[in-house]
Protein backbone atom coordinates (compact mmCIF):
# COMPACT_ATOMS: atom_id res chain seq x y z
CA UNK A 1 0.00 0.00 0.00
CA UNK A 2 1.13 3.38 -0.93
CA UNK A 3 1.63 6.46 1.59
CA UNK A 4 -1.02 8.68 1.42
CA UNK A 5 1.74 11.04 -0.16
CA UNK A 6 3.37 8.86 -2.29
CA UNK A 7 3.41 10.11 -6.23
CA UNK A 8 4.23 7.13 -8.67
CA UNK A 9 6.72 8.51 -11.39
CA UNK A 10 7.12 6.50 -14.70
CA UNK A 11 9.55 8.82 -16.54
CA UNK A 12 13.08 9.97 -15.82
CA UNK A 13 12.64 13.40 -17.11
CA UNK A 14 10.35 13.86 -14.66
CA UNK A 15 10.97 17.43 -13.49
CA UNK A 16 9.99 16.93 -10.24
CA UNK A 17 12.86 14.61 -9.92
CA UNK A 18 15.46 17.00 -11.01
CA UNK A 19 16.87 17.09 -7.52
CA UNK A 20 17.93 13.62 -7.54
CA UNK A 21 19.74 13.62 -11.74
CA UNK A 22 23.13 12.46 -12.05
CA UNK A 23 23.90 12.98 -8.32
CA UNK A 24 27.76 11.61 -9.16
CA UNK A 25 28.10 14.45 -11.17
CA UNK A 26 26.18 17.39 -9.57
CA UNK A 27 28.10 19.66 -8.04
CA UNK A 28 25.72 19.71 -4.59
CA UNK A 29 27.22 21.70 -2.55
CA UNK A 30 27.42 24.89 -4.42
CA UNK A 31 25.27 25.05 -7.58
CA UNK A 32 22.08 23.60 -6.10
CA UNK A 33 20.40 25.72 -4.39
CA UNK A 34 21.39 24.37 -0.59
CA UNK A 35 19.99 20.95 -1.44
CA UNK A 36 21.80 17.64 -0.22
CA UNK A 37 21.06 13.94 -1.47
CA UNK A 38 20.62 11.54 1.15
CA UNK A 39 20.96 7.93 0.14
CA UNK A 40 20.09 4.46 2.00
CA UNK A 41 17.70 3.68 4.78
CA UNK A 42 19.35 4.12 8.13
CA UNK A 43 20.79 7.58 6.74
CA UNK A 44 17.62 8.69 5.43
CA UNK A 45 16.25 7.60 8.79
CA UNK A 46 19.06 9.27 10.83
CA UNK A 47 17.94 12.84 8.52
CA UNK A 48 13.82 12.18 9.53
CA UNK A 49 14.20 11.38 13.22
CA UNK A 50 16.89 13.99 13.86
CA UNK A 51 14.85 16.18 12.20
CA UNK A 52 17.42 19.31 12.02
CA UNK A 53 17.43 19.93 8.43
CA UNK A 54 14.19 20.13 6.23
CA UNK A 55 13.51 17.38 4.04
CA UNK A 56 12.28 18.18 1.02
CA UNK A 57 11.25 14.80 -0.37
CA UNK A 58 11.95 11.69 -0.79
CA UNK A 59 12.51 9.14 -4.04
CA UNK A 60 12.45 5.18 -3.73
CA UNK A 61 12.24 2.36 -5.29
CA UNK A 62 8.39 0.95 -5.67
CA UNK A 63 10.44 -2.32 -4.29
CA UNK A 64 11.52 -0.90 -1.61
CA UNK A 65 7.94 0.53 -0.25
CA UNK A 66 6.99 -2.39 2.16
CA UNK A 67 11.06 -2.75 3.93
CA UNK A 68 10.54 0.92 4.35
CA UNK A 69 7.57 1.00 6.16
CA UNK A 70 8.51 2.21 9.06
CA UNK A 71 10.24 4.90 8.05
CA UNK A 72 7.57 6.29 5.70
CA UNK A 73 5.46 7.11 8.83
CA UNK A 74 8.66 9.58 9.58
CA UNK A 75 7.80 11.23 6.74
CA UNK A 76 6.11 14.56 7.37
CA UNK A 77 2.72 14.23 5.56
CA UNK A 78 3.59 17.76 3.50
CA UNK A 79 6.38 16.33 1.85
CA UNK A 80 6.36 14.25 -1.46
CA UNK A 81 7.28 10.54 -2.05
CA UNK A 82 8.29 9.62 -5.11
CA UNK A 83 8.30 5.89 -6.24
CA UNK A 84 9.44 4.85 -9.24
CA UNK A 85 10.30 1.58 -11.11
CA UNK A 86 14.08 0.21 -10.69
CA UNK A 87 15.28 1.06 -14.16
CA UNK A 88 13.28 4.68 -13.51
CA UNK A 89 15.33 5.44 -10.59
CA UNK A 90 18.26 3.98 -12.37
CA UNK A 91 17.97 6.04 -15.24
CA UNK A 92 17.43 9.37 -12.93
CA UNK A 93 20.71 8.68 -10.53
CA UNK A 94 23.26 7.97 -13.19
CA UNK A 95 24.21 4.72 -12.16
CA UNK A 96 22.19 0.93 -10.48
CA UNK A 97 20.83 2.70 -7.27
CA UNK A 98 20.73 -0.88 -5.17
CA UNK A 99 20.07 1.12 -2.53
CA UNK A 100 16.10 2.52 -3.66
CA UNK A 101 16.08 4.88 -1.45
CA UNK A 102 17.22 8.65 -1.18
CA UNK A 103 16.44 12.04 0.42
CA UNK A 104 16.44 15.76 -0.71
CA UNK A 105 17.40 17.88 2.04
CA UNK A 106 17.72 21.86 2.74
CA UNK A 107 21.19 22.83 4.17
CA UNK A 108 19.50 26.00 5.16
CA UNK A 109 21.62 28.38 6.85
CA UNK A 110 24.32 25.72 7.63
CA UNK A 111 26.67 27.35 10.46
CA UNK A 112 30.04 29.17 8.78
CA UNK A 113 30.67 31.09 12.45
CA UNK A 114 32.99 28.59 14.90
CA UNK A 115 32.53 30.96 18.01
CA UNK A 116 28.83 31.01 17.24
CA UNK A 117 28.69 27.25 17.24
CA UNK A 118 31.12 26.79 20.62
CA UNK A 119 28.37 29.17 22.50
CA UNK A 120 25.18 27.44 21.79
CA UNK A 121 27.84 24.14 23.00
CA UNK A 122 28.72 26.31 26.16
CA UNK A 123 25.39 26.74 26.74
CA UNK A 124 24.11 23.13 26.25
CA UNK A 125 26.88 20.31 27.21
CA UNK A 126 28.29 19.97 30.28
CA UNK A 127 32.51 19.65 30.89
CA UNK A 128 34.39 17.95 29.94
CA UNK A 129 34.25 19.04 26.14
CA UNK A 130 36.11 18.27 23.14
CA UNK A 131 36.11 19.31 19.67
CA UNK A 132 37.37 17.82 16.34
CA UNK A 133 38.83 20.66 13.98
CA UNK A 134 39.60 19.75 10.07
CA UNK A 135 41.87 21.77 8.42
CA UNK A 136 41.91 21.38 5.03
CA UNK A 137 40.47 17.77 4.48
CA UNK A 138 39.34 18.01 0.55
CA UNK A 139 38.67 14.33 0.61
CA UNK A 140 35.08 12.98 1.45
CA UNK A 141 35.59 9.57 3.27
CA UNK A 142 38.11 11.25 5.58
CA UNK A 143 35.68 14.26 6.60
CA UNK A 144 32.89 11.32 7.25
CA UNK A 145 34.99 9.25 9.10
CA UNK A 146 36.45 11.98 11.24
CA UNK A 147 32.74 12.97 11.98
CA UNK A 148 31.89 9.21 12.81
CA UNK A 149 34.66 8.79 15.07
CA UNK A 150 33.92 12.69 16.75
CA UNK A 151 30.31 10.83 17.56
CA UNK A 152 31.96 7.30 18.62
CA UNK A 153 33.73 9.14 21.11
CA UNK A 154 31.58 11.72 22.11
CA UNK A 155 33.00 14.86 20.42
CA UNK A 156 30.69 18.24 21.01
CA UNK A 157 30.99 19.88 17.70
CA UNK A 158 33.03 19.59 14.82
CA UNK A 159 34.59 22.34 13.30
CA UNK A 160 35.83 22.46 9.29
CA UNK A 161 37.88 25.97 7.89
CA UNK A 162 36.77 26.60 4.75
CA UNK A 163 38.95 24.41 2.92
CA UNK A 164 37.96 21.47 3.71
CA UNK A 165 34.96 19.49 1.28
CA UNK A 166 31.39 19.61 2.18
CA UNK A 167 30.09 17.23 4.93
CA UNK A 168 26.92 17.23 3.91
CA UNK A 169 28.13 15.65 0.53
CA UNK A 170 26.41 12.30 -0.20
CA UNK A 171 29.53 10.17 0.61
CA UNK A 172 30.62 11.90 3.55
CA UNK A 173 27.05 11.66 5.18
CA UNK A 174 26.89 7.78 3.94
CA UNK A 175 30.84 7.39 5.43
CA UNK A 176 29.83 9.20 8.77
CA UNK A 177 27.24 6.35 9.39
CA UNK A 178 24.34 9.87 9.48
CA UNK A 179 26.47 11.68 11.97
CA UNK A 180 27.04 14.72 9.61
CA UNK A 181 23.07 15.26 9.73
CA UNK A 182 22.82 16.03 13.67
CA UNK A 183 26.36 16.53 15.19
CA UNK A 184 26.97 20.17 15.56
CA UNK A 185 29.36 21.79 13.10
CA UNK A 186 30.34 24.71 11.33
CA UNK A 187 32.43 25.33 8.01
CA UNK A 188 34.28 27.95 7.16
CA UNK A 189 37.01 30.59 7.52
CA UNK A 190 40.86 29.91 7.75
CA UNK A 191 42.50 27.54 9.84
CA UNK A 192 43.65 30.21 11.94
CA UNK A 193 40.45 31.89 12.35
CA UNK A 194 39.02 28.48 13.35
CA UNK A 195 42.04 27.91 16.04
CA UNK A 196 41.60 31.15 17.42
CA UNK A 197 37.38 30.47 17.80
CA UNK A 198 38.01 27.71 19.87
CA UNK A 199 40.96 29.60 21.70
CA UNK A 200 38.70 32.45 22.91
CA UNK A 201 35.88 29.66 23.96
CA UNK A 202 38.57 28.51 26.32
CA UNK A 203 39.87 25.35 24.77
CA UNK A 204 43.77 24.28 24.42
CA UNK A 205 44.18 22.73 20.92
CA UNK A 206 45.80 19.93 20.00
CA UNK A 207 47.72 19.90 16.53
CA UNK A 208 48.32 15.83 15.59
CA UNK A 209 51.30 15.60 13.32
CA UNK A 210 54.65 12.98 13.06
CA UNK A 211 56.74 15.60 13.72
CA UNK A 212 59.78 14.04 16.43
CA UNK A 213 58.84 17.49 18.45
CA UNK A 214 55.24 16.28 19.33
CA UNK A 215 54.86 15.13 22.79
CA UNK A 216 53.69 11.56 22.76
CA UNK A 217 49.91 11.46 22.93
CA UNK A 218 49.47 9.56 26.20
CA UNK A 219 52.37 11.65 28.47
CA UNK A 220 49.95 15.02 28.50
CA UNK A 221 46.82 15.40 30.91
CA UNK A 222 43.56 16.01 29.37
CA UNK A 223 42.23 19.23 29.48
CA UNK A 224 38.58 20.14 30.01
CA UNK A 225 38.21 21.55 27.39
CA UNK A 226 40.08 20.06 24.36
CA UNK A 227 40.38 20.70 20.44
CA UNK A 228 41.61 18.20 18.42
CA UNK A 229 43.17 19.41 15.41
CA UNK A 230 44.17 17.34 11.90
CA UNK A 231 45.80 18.25 8.68
CA UNK A 232 45.56 17.36 5.18
CA UNK A 233 46.67 14.00 4.19
CA UNK A 234 49.95 13.89 2.89
CA UNK A 235 51.12 17.60 3.77
CA UNK A 236 49.70 17.19 7.29
CA UNK A 237 49.22 20.98 8.82
CA UNK A 238 50.77 23.93 8.34
CA UNK A 239 54.01 25.09 10.30
CA UNK A 240 51.83 28.02 11.73
CA UNK A 241 48.59 25.93 13.17
CA UNK A 242 51.42 23.78 14.30
CA UNK A 243 53.31 26.88 16.14
CA UNK A 244 49.77 28.36 18.03
CA UNK A 245 49.29 25.05 19.69
CA UNK A 246 50.21 22.07 21.46
CA UNK A 247 52.24 19.60 18.86
CA UNK A 248 51.13 15.99 19.68
CA UNK A 249 52.79 13.05 18.06
CA UNK A 250 50.87 9.45 17.88
CA UNK A 251 53.92 7.11 18.22
CA UNK A 252 54.34 4.88 16.03
CA UNK A 253 56.91 2.53 14.19
CA UNK A 254 59.79 4.28 12.88
CA UNK A 255 60.07 2.92 9.46
CA UNK A 256 55.87 3.64 8.53
CA UNK A 257 54.55 6.65 10.14
CA UNK A 258 51.92 7.09 8.18
CA UNK A 259 48.69 6.60 9.19
CA UNK A 260 45.13 7.80 7.74
CA UNK A 261 43.70 11.41 9.27
CA UNK A 262 40.87 9.97 9.93
CA UNK A 263 42.38 7.05 11.99
CA UNK A 264 45.08 8.87 13.73
CA UNK A 265 41.78 11.11 14.46
CA UNK A 266 39.95 8.02 16.11
CA UNK A 267 43.58 7.35 17.80
CA UNK A 268 43.38 10.52 19.82
CA UNK A 269 39.59 10.91 20.63
CA UNK A 270 40.04 7.25 21.98
CA UNK A 271 42.61 8.12 24.05
CA UNK A 272 40.78 10.95 25.40
CA UNK A 273 37.38 9.36 25.94
CA UNK A 274 39.45 6.63 27.74
CA UNK A 275 41.26 8.99 29.80
CA UNK A 276 38.15 11.24 30.84
CA UNK A 277 35.72 8.02 31.83
CA UNK B 1 65.05 7.82 -23.17
CA UNK B 2 63.37 4.59 -23.06
CA UNK B 3 65.01 1.96 -20.34
CA UNK B 4 67.02 -1.25 -22.35
CA UNK B 5 63.72 -3.42 -21.37
CA UNK B 6 61.08 -1.16 -22.75
CA UNK B 7 58.96 -2.70 -25.24
CA UNK B 8 56.76 0.16 -26.92
CA UNK B 9 53.31 -1.10 -27.70
CA UNK B 10 50.79 0.56 -29.79
CA UNK B 11 47.35 -2.02 -29.61
CA UNK B 12 45.33 -3.05 -26.59
CA UNK B 13 44.84 -6.36 -27.80
CA UNK B 14 48.39 -7.14 -27.70
CA UNK B 15 48.73 -10.15 -26.19
CA UNK B 16 51.49 -9.79 -23.77
CA UNK B 17 49.20 -6.76 -21.45
CA UNK B 18 46.77 -9.81 -21.07
CA UNK B 19 47.63 -9.15 -17.05
CA UNK B 20 46.42 -6.20 -17.16
CA UNK B 21 43.21 -6.16 -19.10
CA UNK B 22 40.24 -4.81 -17.74
CA UNK B 23 41.73 -4.82 -14.01
CA UNK B 24 38.70 -4.08 -12.30
CA UNK B 25 36.39 -6.91 -13.42
CA UNK B 26 39.03 -9.60 -13.28
CA UNK B 27 39.09 -11.81 -10.18
CA UNK B 28 42.88 -11.60 -10.03
CA UNK B 29 42.98 -13.85 -6.42
CA UNK B 30 41.85 -17.12 -7.83
CA UNK B 31 41.65 -17.19 -11.82
CA UNK B 32 44.19 -15.31 -12.90
CA UNK B 33 47.56 -18.03 -12.63
CA UNK B 34 48.88 -16.15 -9.27
CA UNK B 35 49.38 -12.61 -10.66
CA UNK B 36 48.32 -9.64 -8.96
CA UNK B 37 48.46 -5.95 -10.13
CA UNK B 38 49.86 -3.16 -8.88
CA UNK B 39 49.17 0.47 -9.28
CA UNK B 40 50.99 3.77 -8.21
CA UNK B 41 54.76 5.07 -7.99
CA UNK B 42 55.02 4.60 -4.37
CA UNK B 43 53.59 1.23 -4.31
CA UNK B 44 55.18 -0.35 -7.51
CA UNK B 45 58.49 1.41 -6.22
CA UNK B 46 58.13 -0.53 -2.75
CA UNK B 47 57.01 -4.06 -4.78
CA UNK B 48 60.50 -3.11 -6.38
CA UNK B 49 62.52 -2.48 -3.22
CA UNK B 50 61.15 -4.68 -0.90
CA UNK B 51 61.71 -8.06 -3.19
CA UNK B 52 59.83 -10.17 -1.90
CA UNK B 53 57.34 -11.16 -4.60
CA UNK B 54 59.24 -11.66 -7.89
CA UNK B 55 57.81 -8.96 -10.41
CA UNK B 56 56.83 -10.50 -13.46
CA UNK B 57 56.47 -7.08 -16.09
CA UNK B 58 55.56 -3.43 -15.81
CA UNK B 59 53.14 -1.07 -17.66
CA UNK B 60 53.13 2.68 -18.08
CA UNK B 61 52.02 5.20 -19.76
CA UNK B 62 54.55 6.98 -22.33
CA UNK B 63 53.96 10.19 -20.39
CA UNK B 64 55.56 8.99 -17.17
CA UNK B 65 58.80 7.37 -18.02
CA UNK B 66 60.52 10.69 -17.00
CA UNK B 67 59.07 10.67 -13.53
CA UNK B 68 59.06 7.47 -13.25
CA UNK B 69 63.31 6.60 -13.97
CA UNK B 70 64.05 6.64 -10.36
CA UNK B 71 61.81 3.38 -10.13
CA UNK B 72 63.12 2.04 -13.04
CA UNK B 73 66.49 1.77 -12.09
CA UNK B 74 65.50 -0.72 -9.98
CA UNK B 75 63.92 -2.92 -12.42
CA UNK B 76 65.75 -6.37 -13.10
CA UNK B 77 66.89 -6.80 -16.55
CA UNK B 78 64.89 -9.40 -17.66
CA UNK B 79 61.39 -7.61 -16.53
CA UNK B 80 59.76 -6.24 -19.75
CA UNK B 81 58.72 -2.81 -19.64
CA UNK B 82 55.81 -1.95 -21.12
CA UNK B 83 55.20 0.88 -22.84
CA UNK B 84 52.19 2.66 -24.36
CA UNK B 85 50.26 5.51 -24.99
CA UNK B 86 47.70 6.87 -22.73
CA UNK B 87 44.23 5.70 -24.82
CA UNK B 88 46.00 2.74 -25.17
CA UNK B 89 46.85 2.36 -21.59
CA UNK B 90 43.49 2.93 -20.40
CA UNK B 91 41.87 0.66 -23.25
CA UNK B 92 43.66 -2.21 -21.61
CA UNK B 93 42.97 -1.56 -17.81
CA UNK B 94 39.51 -0.64 -18.78
CA UNK B 95 39.00 3.20 -16.95
CA UNK B 96 41.25 5.82 -16.98
CA UNK B 97 44.30 4.88 -15.87
CA UNK B 98 46.01 7.82 -14.39
CA UNK B 99 48.75 6.50 -12.01
CA UNK B 100 50.14 5.21 -15.36
CA UNK B 101 52.12 2.96 -13.64
CA UNK B 102 51.14 -0.48 -13.35
CA UNK B 103 53.17 -3.93 -12.35
CA UNK B 104 52.46 -7.44 -12.48
CA UNK B 105 53.55 -9.88 -9.57
CA UNK B 106 53.67 -13.43 -8.91
CA UNK B 107 51.61 -14.39 -5.69
CA UNK B 108 54.33 -17.56 -5.59
CA UNK B 109 53.49 -20.01 -2.85
CA UNK B 110 51.36 -17.58 -0.61
CA UNK B 111 51.53 -18.21 3.38
CA UNK B 112 48.22 -20.14 4.27
CA UNK B 113 50.01 -21.74 7.27
CA UNK B 114 49.48 -19.45 10.45
CA UNK B 115 51.81 -21.87 12.61
CA UNK B 116 54.23 -21.44 9.53
CA UNK B 117 54.47 -17.92 9.80
CA UNK B 118 54.52 -17.68 14.00
CA UNK B 119 56.88 -19.98 13.67
CA UNK B 120 59.81 -17.97 11.09
CA UNK B 121 58.57 -14.88 13.33
CA UNK B 122 59.59 -16.52 16.59
CA UNK B 123 63.23 -17.09 15.10
CA UNK B 124 63.45 -13.24 13.52
CA UNK B 125 61.73 -10.95 15.96
CA UNK B 126 62.37 -10.00 19.81
CA UNK B 127 59.94 -9.61 22.30
CA UNK B 128 57.43 -8.45 22.37
CA UNK B 129 55.61 -9.48 20.15
CA UNK B 130 52.10 -8.01 18.56
CA UNK B 131 49.76 -9.74 16.06
CA UNK B 132 46.60 -8.98 13.91
CA UNK B 133 44.64 -11.15 13.62
CA UNK B 134 41.66 -10.70 10.95
CA UNK B 135 38.16 -12.81 10.68
CA UNK B 136 35.99 -13.02 8.19
CA UNK B 137 36.83 -9.51 6.69
CA UNK B 138 35.18 -9.29 2.93
CA UNK B 139 36.19 -5.74 2.04
CA UNK B 140 39.45 -4.93 0.51
CA UNK B 141 39.47 -1.33 1.78
CA UNK B 142 38.88 -2.67 5.40
CA UNK B 143 41.02 -5.37 4.97
CA UNK B 144 44.18 -3.06 3.22
CA UNK B 145 43.61 -0.31 6.14
CA UNK B 146 44.11 -3.03 8.74
CA UNK B 147 47.68 -4.08 7.09
CA UNK B 148 48.38 0.03 6.85
CA UNK B 149 47.61 0.43 10.77
CA UNK B 150 49.50 -3.29 11.47
CA UNK B 151 52.83 -1.46 9.93
CA UNK B 152 52.31 1.61 11.46
CA UNK B 153 52.33 0.69 14.94
CA UNK B 154 54.58 -2.05 13.84
CA UNK B 155 52.67 -5.53 14.67
CA UNK B 156 55.12 -8.46 12.99
CA UNK B 157 52.49 -9.72 11.33
CA UNK B 158 48.95 -10.40 10.22
CA UNK B 159 47.04 -13.55 10.33
CA UNK B 160 43.15 -13.74 8.14
CA UNK B 161 41.27 -16.84 8.16
CA UNK B 162 39.92 -18.13 4.94
CA UNK B 163 37.13 -16.00 5.06
CA UNK B 164 38.96 -12.76 4.82
CA UNK B 165 39.45 -11.58 0.89
CA UNK B 166 42.79 -11.46 -0.55
CA UNK B 167 45.47 -8.19 0.66
CA UNK B 168 47.39 -8.54 -2.61
CA UNK B 169 44.08 -7.40 -4.63
CA UNK B 170 44.72 -4.18 -6.14
CA UNK B 171 42.71 -2.34 -3.80
CA UNK B 172 43.90 -3.68 -0.65
CA UNK B 173 47.58 -3.13 -1.37
CA UNK B 174 46.88 0.56 -2.49
CA UNK B 175 44.94 0.98 0.84
CA UNK B 176 47.62 -0.30 2.83
CA UNK B 177 50.40 1.66 1.74
CA UNK B 178 52.20 -1.24 0.07
CA UNK B 179 52.47 -2.89 3.69
CA UNK B 180 50.99 -5.97 2.17
CA UNK B 181 53.63 -6.29 0.19
CA UNK B 182 56.16 -7.17 2.64
CA UNK B 183 54.43 -7.44 5.89
CA UNK B 184 54.37 -11.08 6.97
CA UNK B 185 50.80 -12.57 7.05
CA UNK B 186 49.06 -16.39 6.10
CA UNK B 187 45.62 -16.53 4.49
CA UNK B 188 43.49 -19.65 4.70
CA UNK B 189 41.56 -22.05 7.17
CA UNK B 190 39.33 -21.18 9.82
CA UNK B 191 38.60 -18.34 12.52
CA UNK B 192 39.28 -21.06 15.35
CA UNK B 193 42.16 -22.65 13.65
CA UNK B 194 44.06 -19.30 13.49
CA UNK B 195 43.05 -18.82 17.14
CA UNK B 196 44.29 -21.88 17.95
CA UNK B 197 48.06 -21.57 16.00
CA UNK B 198 48.12 -18.36 18.41
CA UNK B 199 47.56 -19.85 21.25
CA UNK B 200 50.25 -22.79 20.46
CA UNK B 201 52.75 -19.94 19.71
CA UNK B 202 52.23 -18.32 22.96
CA UNK B 203 50.25 -15.26 22.18
CA UNK B 204 47.52 -14.25 24.35
CA UNK B 205 44.33 -13.09 22.66
CA UNK B 206 42.41 -10.23 22.82
CA UNK B 207 38.66 -10.23 21.00
CA UNK B 208 37.82 -6.64 20.28
CA UNK B 209 34.16 -6.24 20.85
CA UNK B 210 31.77 -4.05 21.45
CA UNK B 211 29.96 -5.93 23.84
CA UNK B 212 29.68 -4.39 27.20
CA UNK B 213 31.69 -7.73 28.72
CA UNK B 214 34.29 -6.99 27.03
CA UNK B 215 37.39 -5.33 29.68
CA UNK B 216 37.66 -1.46 28.69
CA UNK B 217 41.00 -1.92 26.24
CA UNK B 218 43.44 0.28 28.73
CA UNK B 219 42.50 -1.51 32.05
CA UNK B 220 44.29 -5.04 31.01
CA UNK B 221 48.42 -5.18 31.32
CA UNK B 222 49.92 -5.61 27.71
CA UNK B 223 51.15 -9.15 27.43
CA UNK B 224 54.70 -9.97 25.66
CA UNK B 225 53.26 -11.95 23.14
CA UNK B 226 49.61 -10.53 22.33
CA UNK B 227 47.05 -10.97 18.85
CA UNK B 228 44.81 -8.37 18.56
CA UNK B 229 41.81 -10.22 16.65
CA UNK B 230 39.02 -8.17 14.52
CA UNK B 231 36.12 -9.64 13.15
CA UNK B 232 33.69 -8.62 10.03
CA UNK B 233 31.89 -4.87 10.37
CA UNK B 234 28.50 -5.01 11.07
CA UNK B 235 28.22 -8.33 12.49
CA UNK B 236 31.72 -8.74 14.53
CA UNK B 237 33.15 -11.57 16.32
CA UNK B 238 30.82 -14.81 16.50
CA UNK B 239 30.47 -15.56 19.96
CA UNK B 240 32.89 -18.45 19.84
CA UNK B 241 35.83 -16.88 19.34
CA UNK B 242 34.90 -14.24 21.83
CA UNK B 243 34.70 -16.52 24.30
CA UNK B 244 37.97 -18.34 24.12
CA UNK B 245 40.04 -15.22 24.02
CA UNK B 246 39.96 -11.81 26.45
CA UNK B 247 36.93 -9.88 25.38
CA UNK B 248 38.03 -6.36 24.89
CA UNK B 249 36.29 -2.93 24.46
CA UNK B 250 36.86 0.16 23.12
CA UNK B 251 35.09 2.79 25.44
CA UNK B 252 33.01 4.72 23.21
CA UNK B 253 29.58 7.17 23.57
CA UNK B 254 26.75 5.42 24.81
CA UNK B 255 24.60 6.49 21.52
CA UNK B 256 26.83 5.98 19.03
CA UNK B 257 28.69 2.46 19.52
CA UNK B 258 30.17 2.09 16.63
CA UNK B 259 33.81 2.79 14.22
CA UNK B 260 35.04 1.14 11.29
CA UNK B 261 36.96 -1.94 12.01
CA UNK B 262 40.51 -0.98 11.03
CA UNK B 263 39.79 1.86 13.20
CA UNK B 264 39.48 -0.21 16.03
CA UNK B 265 42.21 -1.96 15.30
CA UNK B 266 44.18 1.00 14.88
CA UNK B 267 43.34 2.32 18.65
CA UNK B 268 43.80 -1.12 20.28
CA UNK B 269 47.34 -1.61 18.28
CA UNK B 270 48.14 2.90 19.37
CA UNK B 271 47.60 1.67 22.69
CA UNK B 272 49.85 -1.03 22.68
CA UNK B 273 52.27 0.44 20.97
CA UNK B 274 52.79 3.22 23.68
CA UNK B 275 52.51 1.22 26.42
CA UNK B 276 55.11 -0.54 25.53
CA UNK B 277 57.28 2.73 24.82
Amino acid sequence: MLPDQAIRILVANDPRLAPYTSIREKDLTSGHGGRFIVEGKVTVETLLRRGRFAVESLFLCETRLEPLADILTRVPSDVPVYVAPQDVMDAVAGFPMHRGVLACGVKGKTATDAALVLSQIARQSPLPSTLLMLSDLSNHDNVGACFRNAAAFGADAVLLDGQCCDPLYRKAIRVSSGSTLWLPFAHGGSGAEMMQAARDAGYTVWAMTPRADGAPLASLPVPDKLAILLGAEGPGLPDDLIASAVPVRIPMSAGFDSINVATAGAVALAHVFASRA
